[in-house]
């Protein structure tokens, strides 16, 4: 069994908590599940934005299955926690979503930056630490009711660390890819007073620049925008770790 | 005026044919329009089919402007010829397709091989001869009604030229990226006796080889193959041409 099997058995009984550093190596993927009659603008949201939103997988409409990333596996079971969304009000967290379920359901796996954290820690990148998830003031290209700002990843690296992070991350392009941006985080209007997750952002010390990354929660805040109904997500930071290798979705 | 907009002046106006080598450095694409019923299961086969399928732009239904990759241009008039097919039978050629279009149509932008000919120029590789559309028998992924083998373009090119033409390829990850295949046409399963444009191919001199990439018509053969009631396509190498640079789809 690998890493991912493994950890996706012990996310189905309830047993994992958040993916970050689980089973590196693996793709690790952003969940949004919506209702087939909204998924035609989703899909195209992400094609318009794809460096925030590379899909990996699509599912057939009411096929809890991802054939493609992870034969085998349950999304109704296999993501550690679970987000429900109503009229874009984060309504509940559960870590079973099988009695949510239904037939006209699409689930999205969207590439998330996790995936690259193995390539980093490789080249001798820190990625336990100094990590933020930040609204900006980026538009994203709409699609349908889907709109609303380009969401980022912030991490604070050294000059030579965010060099060599620019390179590794270059080589996933079907993963957000390079950053979007360096240094002043006004310049895109990142908002670091109020982090999508975690305490209000302090002064960035001297030794460190912060490197953005356009971050796979974006079409999640579009979902969110456009008060869909009804939609599902993986909580934060507890991610669908998939049977996809890194290496296979980096260039040599 | 870019070359890329005269192009399209001159192909609204009637005067231009093949577009290999024209505008070159601007993105050239292939066009696939289709009922709005058809459209969510064709955007699936081209995310699922991303190296044959790279979708650049999806116009909104209706509306003949592609908005993101040439504000201005009418997809009616500015390709120099189309193919309009019935039940996945190609009927007609036309130069306009204004009588043609409904309100329901979708127009797909769909990254065209001929995107990187500029760079291989550049890198000393010849892109004007020994270049064929050959099917395979390598299954793509269905979505809905769309199916078929992948499509490939192939090269003859020196040993070195091979090489070359990997890593400059492979610098447009968006645009099929680098060869899926090189040697032996029977190992894809490649039909040399019948491509889709031109005469059957003889023996391969021996100081070349072959080199295969994905091709921008899959997604084309997909759509004859479903027997979609009705589907526009550009007419072979008559493509749409962009006003994306083509240095803006690669890595550096």
């Amino acid at each position: 069994m690998t890493e991912a099997q493994q950890a996706r058995q012990e996310a189905r009984a309830g047993r994992l908590g958040v993916t970050r550093g689980v089973a590196l190596g693996f793709v690790q993927c952003n969940l949004v599940i919506l209702q087939q009659h909204a998924a035609y603008d989703f899909l195209l949201y992400c094609q318009r934005n794809q460096k925030a939103c590379p899909v990996l997988e699509v599912t057939d409409v009411g096929d809890p299955e991802p054939k493609r990333t992870a034969p085998g596996a349950d999304l109704r079971t296999d993501v550690p926690k679970y987000a429900v969304y109503r009229e874009g009000q984060r309504v509940e967290d559960e870590t079973d979503i099988t009695r949510l379920w239904e037939p006209g359901f699409v689930a999205f796996l969207i590439g998330s930056g996790i995936t690259f954290d193995g390539a980093l820690e490789q080249a001798g990148v820190p990625t336990n630490q100094h990590r933020w998830v930040l609204r900006t003031t980026i538009p994203t290209e709409p699609a349908g009711p889907f709109h609303g700002n380009l969401v980022v990843t912030m991490r604070w690296l050294t000059p030579a660390q965010a060099l060599i992070a620019t390179q590794v991350s270059a080589r996933f392009p079907f993963n957000h890819g390079a950053p979007i941006h360096i240094g002043d985080p006004n310049q895109i209007g990142a908002d670091l007073a109020q982090p999508l997750f975690g305490e209000p952002i302090g002064v960035i010390p001297s030794k460190y620049v912060p490197v953005f990354w356009a971050c796979g929660v974006t079409p999640q805040a579009a979902a969110e925008a456009a008060k869909i109904d009804l939609m599902i997500t993986h909580a934060p930071a507890h991610g669908f770790i998939s049977d996809l290798r890194s290496d296979r979705i980096c260039l040599p």
